[in-house]
């Protein structure tokens, strides 16, 4: 098999392993955050893992109530301007840990005496060196170009640390059964195998959800673009009405996240919208109600935890894109025109 | 002609008006965020003046060095959360008004106490009254669906804002010659209508800039989007790297905004990628040595000011939309599906 399935597949034991690894350094940055009392929180990323910084803005934001900022690196880099970060959490996030921009926000804010952390894969990593706090995804080596675990990891440390600043004990105990229902989704999506063939010749498709699973939809764009080379594009349900909507047409193909939560009145609305305009419907959802609505349903298990179900949308998105390369004929682990490592400055 | 044009061409006029209309408001708002000592921004927007708010993420956060956060609504509305805004200035910006989930946000930061501004072309619009400072558009009734004259104006009396703000004079004087500017542009763009021709076809495309013509970026994606139903999304230049490089073949449309000023190196290394991956290549710029690198070119005025090119670029994807909407037959100003007001919550 492929190394993108393999390593979708390592992702249970991936998260399991990557919290053992991580709990006493947490606990160090939980310490630190609120000693200094923080008041704002800057995250830097780039590519997937700025997916990543898109579901901990939501977290962070909504557990902590410090504002959270997706910081705009260019704004060091290119332009050399810096920001007052002296009483925040500035946490970057890549892969590799060598994105040079994401690299220069984090020394910015060492200078300024801000509290900073990283998440990389690499624990010597010139990003993991930067920053006070490493928190390290333990992944092992992800080999596909398309990142999945690490990806995941990031989203498990992200609300990992959110659970821990926050004291949650309901979040801690949700979080610890995300292995296992990792492990459940893989069985109730097997078969996506069979479902993608009917997408064999899709070319373009729109990818929408609504909430903290907008970032899911960002990244399952992403991995379909980078796999399939079909043109994907995300959008916020709430963003979809303001423009973009004029584009569907009948038989568009539009993947819609619809778990059960507080998303899913909006959600259900722009899926009656779509049908009204003859769309083609890829609903994923644990509300087996809806796939009378759909053209394809793919289902993840139960939970209404809006914080918990992009571990189990994101696994179904992985394991659609890569099925749809192998169905296409393509190799997903790798995409022509990319490198694993990417740095921008 | 379509109003859409009409309301493209009108921009010169409204911008000075605008700035006329708000001097002593922009005045009294700096006043209160100083005296405040505000230590971050919220911006609360969606559609297009989402994209008016990632332009001020760049020169509010660049000129002031203060953090600059964009707002998920849904943290207020559908989540029910709230974020501490009580040292913050937190800015709503909508055309109508009437967008929900902004003026939710902005009910929450005057229940806090914050600093609450509100962008729009309404007087009496619901976002106007719940603010405590009310920048109007001024821009007159904008009758077609697709947004020109207001997103402009938003632009310009935010950068107007971190002017005074900052007391930046340079920038001052180089914003009063925007409407000049914005005429120069019509002038040399005008061929637009010639050379859109070539695109009468094109299924789908991308839209490529860096650092603050990236909220530009997102635009025309969006204008072509909902007046053309051409496919169309918008990438920085770095975040292309990361993935969506892969989906570049043969032929694929591409337009970069390539003016001169910090971007150019990346822009122009971004071009010759793309050159080498035969893409087709349409390059908005003022520099005009890079017309033999394009397969279509569209010149802007000379300005290094990246504050600046923003409004040129913009002005040059309205024309481009517009005249590429009517080149395939389309009305611009009622694209199929949407309505000119929409509230989202």
């Amino acid at each position: 098999m492929v190394q993108m399935w393999e390593e979708i597949m390592e992702q249970p034991t991936v998260l399991g392993r990557c919290l053992h690894t991580n709990e006493k350094v947490i606990a160090s940055l939980v310490t630190a955050v609120k000693n200094r009392n923080v008041s704002s929180i800057i995250i830097a990323a780039r590519g997937t893992s700025d997916h990543a910084a898109v579901y901990g803005k939501y977290v962070l934001e909504m557990l902590t109530g410090i504002p959270v900022s997706l910081a705009a690196p260019s704004i060091f880099t290119m332009y050399g301007k810096s920001v007052q970060m002296g009483n925040s959490l500035v946490l970057g996030i890549s892969q590799s840990g060598k994105a040079a921009d994401v690299a220069e926000v984090i020394r910015a804010a060492n200078a300024q005496g801000a509290v900073t952390a990283a998440i990389t894969n690499f624990t010597d990593s010139p990003l993991a060196v930067e920053a006070q706090y490493h928190l390290f995804c333990d992944c092992g080596l992800e080999r596909s170009v398309a990142a999945t675990k690490t990806f995941t990891a990031q989203l498990y440390l992200i609300s990992q640390l959110a659970a821990a600043w926050t004291c949650n004990e309901d979040f801690k105990r949700a979080l610890a059964e995300v292995p296992e229902g990792l492990k459940k989704t893989f069985e109730e999506a097997q078969d996506v195998e069979t479902k993608v063939e009917r997408y064999r010749f899709m070319k373009e498709c729109f990818v929408l959800a609504r909430g903290v699973n907008y970032a899911i939809a960002l990244e399952s764009a992403l991995k379909i673009q980078e796999t399939t080379y079909t043109r994907a594009k995300a959008f916020a349900t709430s963003d979809f009405h303001h423009g973009p909507f004029a584009m569907i047409e009948k038989d568009m193909p539009v993947i819609v996240y619809a778990p059960e939560g507080p998303s899913l009145k909006d959600v259900t609305g722009m899926i009656q919208k779509l049908r009204e305009h003859e769309a083609e419907i890829v609903i994923v959802s644990n509300k087996e109600e809806l796939a009378q609505y759909s053209n394809c349903f793919l289902k993840i298990p139960k939970t209404d935890n809006d914080f918990i179900s992009p571990f189990y949308n994101v696994a179904v998105a992985q394991m659609f894109a890569c099925r749809l390369a192998l169905a296409k004929g393509l190799n997903p682990d790798s995409p022509r025109g990319l490198n694993k490592v990417t740095i921008t400055r």
